[in-house]
C-alpha cells in the first residue's frame, strides 16, 4: 500500500486504474490531474479521485507513485512538468501504447544517465468508449499488462509497479521496448487501421445508408475498434508510425495475394489463405 | 403449415432452420439431403431430421418447400437434381449469400419463362462455425432475410417462403439481387476478405506465436470472421467475384489514403479519417 497516487489524464484508463486500486485499498488518496475540467469533476463526483488539479503544478503534495495516462504524443510535456518531483517520486509509470517514443521523450526531458524510478508501461485493455465515466474496476482484470523497463530503472520501482498492476488483477510481464512496439502494430494499430479505413470507405459510398442498414453480426465484431477515439488512435499511430508502416506493407502483399488469386478465379489459391487463417485464429482462441 | 420440408445440404444455416422450423410446427415432416453420411447422422440423432438421403433421387417423397443450403456455386447441380419436382413444389428457396450467380445458375438449367416457385433468399445471419451439430434455434432470431424474386416468380411461392422465415423470427425484405451482391460485397464479403488477409498475413510472420500471446480483445473481435468456413468463403468469393474486386478497390483508396497520411506525419488527416469511420460506426450501432 502507498500513500498517494497521482494519475494524469483521467479518462477511461487513468479512471479504471484509480477506481480499482482505492478499491482494493492499494492507495490512500487519489490525485487526478487533467486540462479537462469536466473530467475532474466527474471524477471527483464518482468518488475517482479525491483532489483534482488541472496541472501538475497546481498539486503541492508529492505523490509516491505517478501513472501518465495521457495521449501519447503528449506524454513529453508531462515529463517536463514532472521535473521537481522526480527524485521524490517512488515509482513513474504510464499506460501508453507505444513504448519505444515515450522511452525517447523521457531520455529527452531527464538527461541524467543515473538510477530513475521511470517504468515505462501498456496496459492490453480498452474499449471502443473512452472518459471518466466509463471508468470500471474490471477493466484490467486476466488482462495482460507489459512493463518495458529501462536498464537504468531501479528494481524497487519495478517492483512498486508490477505490484500496483497485480492488484488490478492484471497479468504483468516484461518485453523489450523495440518488440512491445512490433507486436502492438500488427495486433492492435494495424487493425485499427483497417478497421478505419473500412468504415471511412463505406462511409464515402453513395449508398452508404444502405449498406448499413444490412450490416450483420460479423460486421459489428469487425468495425467496433473503428468506434475507438480518434485523437487517441492519431497518436498512436504518428508514435509508432515506423512499425505501423511496416505491418500495413505486409498486410498489404497479403490483400494483394488474394486479390490475385480472385481475379484468376483460383479457388485453390483462396481456399489456401483462408484456410491458413482459419487454422492459425482457431489455434488463437484455443490457446 | 405444409407437410414437408426438404433441406439440401444439412450444416449450420439447414440445420437451424430445419430445427427451429420444426419446433414451430410449420412443417409436418422434415427430410435431409446431404452426400456427407455424417452430417445426416448426427442430424437424425439430434432429431433436426425425420429421414435423410444422399441425393435427390433417391428421396421419393415430392416435399412442398425446398431449401437449397449447399456452398453456393454447388447450386447449379441441386438445380438439374430438381428438375423432377420442380412442377409439384409450392416454393424452392435457397439461403446463399450471393444472388446474382443463383439466378444465373437457375435460368441455365429452368429455361423456361413461365410463371415458376423458385424464391432466392439470404438470411443475413450465421457464426464462424458450422456443421448440423451446432444447429440452433435462434439464428435467425430479430435477423434480416432479403428475398431477391425473379419477375417470373410466383406470389404464392413469395409469400410461403416469407412466412417460413418469419416463423423463425427473422425479418423478411425484398431487395434487386444486383443491388443485394453489392451491398453484401461490402458489408460482409470484403471485411471476410480483409480478416483472412490480416490473419494470414500475420500467421506468415517469423514471431507469430508471439503476436498472437499478446493479442487483445479487439483483435479477437476483427478477426472473428478469420474462422469461418475457407470451402463456403471460396465459393462467396467467387461466386461474387466482380462486386467484391470492385470493394476491394475502393478499400484500397482509402487504405492509401490513411497510408499516405501516416507516411506525412499528417496527424489532421489522419483524424479525420477515423473521425468520419467513427461517426459512421456509432451512427450505425445507435441505429
Amino acid at each position: 500500500m502507498i500513500n498517494t497516487l497521482c494519475v494524469i489524464g483521467v479518462g477511461l484508463i487513468g479512471g479504471s486504474l484509480a477506481k480499482v486500486l482505492r478499491k482494493k485499498k492499494w492507495c490512500r488518496r487519489v490525485i487526478g490531474i487533467d486540462t479537462n475540467q469536466q473530467a475532474l469533476e466527474t471524477a471527483l463526483e464518482l468518488n475517482v479521485i479525491d483532489d483534482g488539479f488541472a496541472d501538475v503544478e497546481q498539486c503541492t503534495e508529492v505523490p509516491d507513485v505517478v501513472v501518465i495516462a495521457v495521449p501519447v504524443l503528449r506524454v513529453k510535456d508531462v515529463f517536463a512538468q514532472l521535473q521537481p518531483w522526480k527524485s521524490q517520486c517512488k515509482a513513474v509509470t504510464d499506460v501508453c501504447s507505444t513504448k519505444m517514443n515515450v522511452i525517447q521523450a523521457y531520455e529527452d526531458v531527464f538527461a541524467s544517465s543515473g538510477e530513475n524510478c521511470f517504468v515505462p508501461g501498456h496496459p492490453i485493455a480498452g474499449r471502443e468508449t473512452s472518459g471518466v465515466a466509463e471508468a470500471v474496476n474490471d477493466l484490467f482484470l486476466q488482462k495482460k499488462v507489459i512493463l518495458t523497463p529501462l536498464k537504468s530503472t531501479s528494481k524497487d520501482s519495478i517492483n512498486l509497479v508490477s505490484d500496483m498492476w497485480e492488484q488490478t488483477g492484471a497479468n504483468v510481464e516484461q518485453l523489450g521496448p523495440q518488440e512491445h512496439d512490433k507486436i502492438l502494430a500488427a495486433t492492435s494499430h494495424l487493425p485499427h487501421a483497417l478497421a478505419y479505413s473500412l468504415v471511412h470507405c463505406l462511409s464515402t459510398q453513395s449508398h452508404t445508408e444502405e449498406i448499413f442498414r444490412y450490416a450483420a453480426g460479423g460486421f459489428a465484431d469487425f468495425t467496433r475498434i473503428a468506434s475507438s477515439d480518434p485523437v487517441v488512435w492519431r497518436e498512436i499511430c504518428l508514435a509508432n508510425r515506423e512499425q505501423l508502416l511496416a505491418a500495413l506493407e505486409h498486410f498489404d502483399t497479403s490483400l494483394l495475394q488474394l486479390r490475385d488469386s480472385l481475379q484468376a478465379n483460383d479457388g485453390d489459391a483462396l481456399e489456401k489463405i483462408f484456410t491458413q487463417a482459419k487454422n492459425a485464429r482457431d489455434e488463437y482462441r484455443n490457446s
